[in-house]
């Protein structure tokens, strides 16, 4: 297999987890191609060098535009703030790469759905960093439920909470604005609850929601006074998927306590099935089978049985972590470069996501139920 | 103190649940009058019998009428199935007794605001059986709230979940009628979730929610075809309370797994207080105090430091059960009766929870924002 | 069936416990005899009379001896401190008696035996109240290891854990006194490990041992200085059993944070059964049964398929309570003594017991195998 | 900081986590040399060259004495089967190669004395691959009790229990051969549990074991009928530590259900800490701090605040996973080798916690305390 050209955009918490999951890829996986680490780019250019030096990337810039033309780089990945996704990436499309972009695709729905129309005209190929779904544990919980184990899906829980915006007195940042973050608990962590209720129930059809900003205003640091917080902290809806279940969704940034949780119920007519990220693997999984005495939730540690797992150790429960998230989602878009199935999300894919998350801000802002757009 | 003379109708779940808590109310608590076990109901008379010589009552009868109006009854518990509990209450309270009826207080709003009325106009103690908010765990949060352990409150998270009706093969009963059973998983379970809402972040202002009956016919026992479900498997909710805050209830009796899942989330502005009826003796508590390397949810066991524990073991962690809070709640109507503080929830406390799932059913068929009546 | 005469000594914690459970053992369990509550016995007098007013006992004293004389008394339960229970014991078991004592049975060894040679001897019922191994959750464990569920039994793991004497600066009390309380953990919590440990594994054949007291003095509480803490803070034993398996068993009263932490994994050959007091109403059950990518630890909450526990709710995962296995215990004897089986422990089976728990002892005194004495 | 020449021998479980960690090193820790893969060592020469490939080494052998001896090499990572670990150590500390060697260090206390004895003579840096002692989990662990946040620890619990030899009818291999793997569960997990206990309590004074195997014979794969197993599946040991504490060890390679169970509790007199490798990411501490109703157990999710987690995500309970431990322990060596201070386990420090295995197994056999070596 030939190795493929990567370009890096922002060395910060995802750029340096897009630097780790290239350079694992190969090694880990066996069967995709390496990842020629060809160019970094950040500002300022002695952060980019600096960053390029310890990232193992041949060449470092200070100029995204000449990482996105430059032509030993097949494949561009954008980790840089929300705003600037857009236009890197349709850049990048332009200059006939393929794209792996950090979530939220853009600020707003029309950003994304512009990105998709250009990777779909342009016929590369896109990858999004929905992360999560590409745990053993979540394509365990998938294959479950295509295998019968818990009947039909009748009813969806799910919640994504942190605590970063918790804190009332925590310094006004670009994330309050909607012209700098967009949306506000819904792009941030929101988006991944959909990507996962859209894995685990296929899509939304209508919704109605509520969302609130708790914390309305926060110190400017430089003791100016206090800037509005203008998108939300809490955001919650109900939902009516398409294959007829109803469900609840609800995420919150200004969770005391909660890290990274992330978590669904599946409540099928044979069983259950449940998941939280701070406990990544396992998957709690009820059937309605054998005696009741013996019935209950079993907690089920991911192994060599589950997907990918067998990739990065041998042995059940030995744990794996955020990092290696990335480098299932890295490794399947290099297999897909190189000829491979597309596994995704693509920006056709996100673009369904963001059209939820989207709805839900609507449907909270306008009181009303509102229809997912096909 | 003096006694206080208990006529009790229904001897199944809840019968028998009453009758253990006015057998150990005073043994165990100290405080109040002892409840003198008059009469037992049911039907038939056999039955009666039969259970008045096992739980201890002096006297047994099939008619209940002849129970409200006997002169040593100071109390009259109501166990019976819903619909009857209106009927029953309104001729206790004429009788000049104290009711203590199970929840939910009838099949209908109207139902439950002649009660209370009824029951203001008599000037009769009465109390409706919550249980899960006599827990010390409960009380202990309340505190925690009232001491501003977790900052104010902003946001709430609420389920309550069982598993009793999710076989789609389940016969056919009465609880699947409105005229029968009334709501669904709303009245049976969902009442539990706002009760404790209620104590948690005070009155519900309007609502959004949905609903769906998941199984929409059962078998008919007597193998005549399949009967219609008229009530709701699940139901959801997303509320704003009074203190402006946000929050998301939802339901269901249709769970795989869940046999008592009610649980709850407080998030405030310095921490979160977590609680799953499950794991009944467990208190979670975050607070955003100290070192952040030690910052993480407290799994405080219950003991004689959180209120009525230490009146049934004075060692902590050795657990208290389902039937002990109904001894609390007997108690704290024997105690109100023999001149104490109301504890509560009385007829007109329980009419404030019943507006809300009612508000909730009508959200979920209307399709609209409903406020909750004052 | 006719009533059984109960006279109870001793009102403190076990006191209440006893009280409370003959109160609701026959409106629980419905085929047990009716305990009626003859005479309560404490000192002083008033307390006596207080508590028998509050416990509903027709009588009160503060003479043991005519406790244990009066002739309307069928059952003799023992509550107060260690050291007396060998004399009461001998003494009710003479007036031809029914016994009911706490564990651990005496301060000795030849005091434990002394007891179960006068009940043999006598021929009258005893009941050693071990409590935790009511637990329908344990009957159950007990069940899946009879029906094979996890294979033949090789290993055994138990603890034992509280914290009651964690704090170095308690003061100074009987607890600490050997001719007052006899031996320090294992009496007080090690018996109980003991009893699990041989319910699920039969005997101990041989055994070695080490024991410390971590804290070697404590302030005297009338400030005349410190005393000598003369029994141990920990213990710990690797055991063969009969059966062929090894296992460890260790207890400490010196545990921050342990309330009521007994606990145990029995290692089959085909399973692990596990157990955690503080979570008394769930068992962990694995089993190497089905596809390996399914297997995991079931969290079993108990609920009526469980042995005892749908006598008191019909409804699973609705929690028993610490109190309620007193019920199940007192109900025991009380169906033994009118007729039934013997369900256990006797002052014979406790013996064996308190063999375990004396040769763990001496075996860390002596720092050599000791073999349990048949 | 210059590259430093890694040539690795053994490309399966170990091996692979060997490469992934020195590929990632730099990248992750930033301030480590790069680790410049030179040459794998396998047989056949086929798979050698598939996984150099595959890992991203420069070169591939079949002949592990090339490759020590080759000048391009400055570290020899030693990932064989036990039995080959000393001939190999020898072979690259004579060549003047730092040694990089999985655990046990050999087969017997002999082969690893001469190990610990060569490299000290020779001068070169060595590192066992204990893994687990590199989780920020268990580098808080160590911090918090240096810092008194439980007080002076009084009492150790360790266990580490796998299942990959629970099934008794699975087929007899070398791991049963004494001469090949040298000691059972001891050797294989026992020493993770002495590492852990080492770093949290010190050194191991003295101790009384048991052991046993609990299937003595397993299926031969040719057909030929049933080999014997020659060494442990459990021991057990009750050690005294130097610092006068006593604490219990266990461990097992047939408990059914326990993938990687590695867990400890340090009873301290103002706290205990408890951590179990199945959920790596977490801590629990309990303080007597407080109101006595607030405390418990807190869940502690390592982050930023958490020693080396930060180099791996700035953002809390995002979850490290096994191989990223092992990134810490190979950053470590080569930042000591580029001039750093020690943090080991080197073969001087591994020695230390072979010698009390040895002395496990020692005393098992004998049946008498054993002293273990200074």
């Amino acid at each position: 297999m030939r190795d493929i050209g990567v370009g890096l955009i922002g060395t910060g918490f995802m750029g340096k987890a897009h630097a780790l999951a290239f350079r694992a890829a190969r090694a880990v996986l066996g069967d995709v191609p390496t990842a020629r680490l060809e160019i970094l780019c950040d500002t300022p250019a002695e952060r980019a060098e600096q960053m390029a030096a310890q990232f193992g990337f041949a060449r470092a810039t200070d100029d995204w535009r000449a990482l996105v033309s430059d032509p030993a780089v097949e494949i561009v990945s954008i980790t840089t703030p929300n705003r600037m996704h857009c236009e890197m990436a349709l850049a990048a499309i332009e200059a006939g790469k393929h794209v792996y972009c950090e979530k939220p695709m853009g600020l707003t729905l029309d950003e994304a759905r512009s990105m998709a129309e250009a990777a779909g005209r342009a016929g590369v190929k896109t990858m999004v960093g929905y992360n999560y779904i590409k745990n053993p544990a979540f394509e365990h919980a998938r294959e479950l439920i295509a295998r019968d184990a818990i009947g039909t899906p009748v009813h969806f829980r799910g919640f994504v909470d942190e605590d970063y915006q918790a804190d009332p007195e925590l310094a006004w940042t670009w994330r309050a604005r909607i012209d700098e973050a967009g949306l506000g608990a819904l792009g941030d962590l929101g988006c991944h609850l959909v990507s996962m209720a859209y894995g685990l129930m296929g899509p939304v059809e209508s919704l109605i929601a509520d969302m609130q900003t708790i914390h309305e205003t926060r110190p400017i640091p430089d003791g100016s006074g206090r800037g509005t917080v203008e998108n939300e902290d809490v955001a919650s809806a109900l939902v009516r998927f398409a294959n007829g279940a109803q469900g609840v969704l609800s995420t919150s940034r200004s969770a005391w306590g909660r890290k990274n949780r992330l978590g669904f119920e599946v409540h099928g007519t044979k069983g259950m099935i449940a998941f939280e990220q701070e406990r990544m693997n396992e998957l709690q999984l009820y059937q309605n089978e054998g005696p009741v005495a013996e019935q209950g939730f079993r907690t089920i540690l991911t192994g060599p049985a589950h997907g990918a797992y067998a990739a990065f150790c041998p042995a059940p429960g030995h744990q794996l972590g955020f990092n290696e998230l990335k480098v299932l989602e890295a490794g399947a878009f290099l297999r897909e470069i190189a000829g491979g199935e597309k596994v995704g999300p693509d920006f056709a894919d996100a673009l369904e996501f963001e059209k939820v998350i989207h709805a839900i801000a609507a449907s909270a802002r306008e009181g009303r139920r509102v229809t997912v757009q096909g």
